[in-house]
């Protein structure tokens, strides 16, 4: 089981990091300081959960996963984008990602926060120059979609309370909160990026309707599990911190089960779904 | 003459003020700080200069004003993102933009920084929801050619060129450099803005080659007016600065007079992009 999902997961991050390298400009074009800096941030040692998720829903659907890699890659661009904006100093201020310097630390702040403009800039190039489906109607809807999911309404209004949460409230207003930032920070581009899967590959209504309730789970327990291993400092709010690891173990066993029940639309097809959260979410716990 | 541009102004100013009001979000909607930044950001002492090119551009191609409205405040957004970006402190670090206190300096660097990501999100959501055209493929076509005009082969590129300017370089070498900033810092977004409103219109390749012209000559005038205006710091890279006040003014005059010999395909329905021109550049210098 488990040697399956490995290979499937190294056989796509094969493709999808051809992929970005195809679909980002050459570090040598000019400006090159800004290429690089936009390289820089999307390559290292990412795990490419949103794009494996995104070929994967599609798969679930019928489709093909080569039909799909350019939308995969621009989630990927626009998941960049977040985590640069997220790292600068008026924000998160954090020098590190992924074991090597931020974006900022590596090429300055102002490259910093002109790379994740161009990343973001890039990701809705991607998507709409989208050779598969041929029909423009489906690209401006799977736009539509994602800056729904990126904007106000989801993410950016996530990292907004994020940064404003202020600790001083009531436990139940502090619940509400953390439900907010979860769900929109990192849940709704989650949801979106499974939902863009299937729409590309045509998926009906019934089975759009499955992946956002699998979205939904798989995006919070995620965060959950991520919570639950990071040692965050004292002052940030999380999971464990409101409901403790017990609850937080029960929270996200609960999810995936949920989640797996969502699955049975697909049959066979899917498994790599269910394979995909138990090696992303349960077996981290 | 004067009189009548100015009513063709107004006129279009207050449907472009109605429909961004309409277009971005309740100043109230959760989370409420982000929309009344971005509202503070758009609203404001702008010229509209860019929807008003967009609606006139489609007016010339025999499209209406009221169907291009939303892609005009859209342009309008990307415009104010990018100037608030430009404004933070890591990057042109200016307390001030059209009189009032800039972005950051009024709502904090980070919201700053998420103001402009959003306004560029919903930039794109706008043009990728837009009733009119119903063709989904014209969107995606649009969508397209924005994300090329304002990423790194355009508006971005031009940002970071201007960051990295050394102004030790020989003079032919700041000449070329100079031309490089003017062309995709301010002239690559004016320039796609004409053309998005012709090809929303319904444009001819004649027409569309006659508007990339004159808009490539009203960036490049209008910046150079700009300069002339503007008392800028003697480190500034500027027009005048290399080639002198009589040089520059007679280098505007030589582009309008270009600019207006392209519009002969419009006949009569190019007399608003002549007064255009003349309004915003030839009458100022």
């Amino acid at each position: 089981m488990n040697f399956s999902i490995e290979k499937y997961l190294k056989q796509k991050r094969v493709a999808i990091e051809a992929t970005l390298d195809r679909l980002l400009h050459s570090p040598r074009k000019y400006p090159p300081i800004i290429h690089q800096a936009m390289r820089y941030a999307v390559f290292g040692k990412g795990k490419r959960l949103r794009p494996v998720l995104l070929i994967a829903a599609a798969e679930a659907c019928g489709g093909k996963a080569s039909d799909v890699l350019p939308a995969a890659c621009a989630i990927e661009m626009i998941h960049s984008y977040s985590l640069i904006h997220d790292d600068l100093p008026a924000i998160d201020d954090d020098d590190y990602r992924r074991g090597k310097l931020s974006c900022h630390k590596k090429f300055g702040e102002a490259m910093a926060i002109l790379a994740g403009d161009a990343l973001l800039t890039r990701a809705f190039e991607v998507l709409s120059r989208m050779r598969f489906p041929k029909d423009g109607a489906l690209q401006a809807k799977v736009i539509a979609r994602i800056t729904q999911a990126i904007g106000t309404e989801g993410m950016l209004g996530g990292q907004v309370e994020d940064i404003q949460f202020l600790s001083s409230r009531t436990q139940a207003e502090t619940k509400k909160r953390l439900g907010y930032i979860h769900s929109h920070k990192t849940g709704a581009l989650i949801n979106v990026t499974l939902k863009v899967g299937a729409i590309l590959a045509g998926a009906s209504r019934g089975e759009l309707k499955a992946l956002d309730k699998y979205g939904k789970n798989f995006g919070l327990a995620f965060q959950i599990t991520d919570d639950m291993l990071d040692k965050k400092e004292e002052k940030e709010l999380t999971y464990p911190r409101i409901y403790g690891l017990k609850g937080s173990r029960e929270k996200v066993k609960s999810l995936v089960r949920d989640a797996n029940l969502q699955l049975k639309i697909f049959r066979r097809k899917g498994e790599i779904l269910k394979e995909l959260i138990d090696y992303f979410v349960q077996s981290r716990i």
